[in-house]
């Protein structure tokens, strides 16, 4: 058996898709790092960990900056996850090379400078462009993948 | 090599996983137009761009309607994610045709009935049905894929 | 051709995966119990249909043990979405099956024990450690997969 290993438009995709989900796992790090420097907590029990004598309960709060992270983070799910399956579907189509490499470079790329627009934050429309290019991506591999995968 | 694009139950997935993706990537526009008729935003940077020489502070507030689409968004995360994992190692173990896309047919089916039940809103129990109808289709799939893959 | 699920390496993620999607789904049906019993609802139509002729809006609210569940969901989803991806295309990377199999057991155990932290709840750091264990074999897996794969 030809490994799909050796398929180079998977492995493609596999080195973007990775890079991304590596990406939207690094949110999770800046919402900790912003929690604990700002000592903004969601539970009781972090708040308890880093109050050291104090009254844990003022710790228990929100905050403009870790909402922003938190908001950024929900974004990428929103959009990485039809990615991830669009993405992998539209490889395993046996899709021309060239084409893919394009949609899976501009969708990591766009996911990327929306993570800068959305944390800087830079004015609007540059996270909205951002957003969109993305948005657009997919749905053009989605269109790919339906035309030649379609089996209703 | 027969390539996975040849295998009629891996298209069929292809087909169902791509559309009900494409029918949850739709609810970011949803929420964007009406965020964007309301005025009711979370950043202050989209509340400036849309304020018009007012007061953009007054604009980022929450709204009923933009929460429910949002909740409706987050509930499609949270079904459609185990759907594409399970169902596509599913759709891989070998399954019947005929078995695999009656699953395919009634997840898809119970997504659209589901945001359909959300948004209007119907009385309930619509929603907790459609809901549920699509948790036990994945359910079923899950339990498919152990019984023949399992490899602990 | 040799079907995938000959392959004891992808069966052996077909099996891990399954397992924390479905952990992952039963969050939701936690959820429902706490809501339906504590009577704490976010839809107008779900307070109506458990209110029994008091007045539905005094059921619309939050609560806190509702509120630990939904954050305990969510972050199962910030972090299964990345083992999902990454670790379909690391079992696709023909890794050794002895390694492979350490990280899918390491990454499903530190799910259900994070699981039991966040919802006991028990004292940090064992949350924090848990989600700690869990993120790093994702990542661990992420460098694997990129350098046998690489195509940049």
């Amino acid at each position: 058996m030809t490994s799909l290993a050796d398929i180079e438009v998977f492995r493609a995709f596999a080195t973007y898709a990775t890079l991304v989900l590596v990406k939207m796992m690094l949110m999770s790090l800046v919402t900790a790092f912003y929690r604990i420097t700002r000592k903004v907590f969601a539970n009781p029990e972090d708040a308890k960990s880093h109050s050291k004598g104090g009254d844990p309960k003022k710790y228990i709060r929100t905050d403009p900056d870790v909402e922003r992270v938190r908001r950024c983070h929900l974004n990428d799910i929103e959009n990485i996850v039809p990615f991830l399956g669009v993405g992998l579907l539209y490889a395993l189509s046996n899709p021309e090379l060239s084409c893919a490499l394009l949609h899976f470079r501009v969708f990591a790329a766009s996911r990327v400078l929306h993570t800068i627009a959305y944390l800087t934050p830079l004015p609007q429309p540059s996270r909205a462009l951002t957003f969109l290019v993305g948005f657009l991506t997919t749905l053009s591999m989605a269109f790919c993948t339906v035309r030649s995968l379609l089996y209703i």
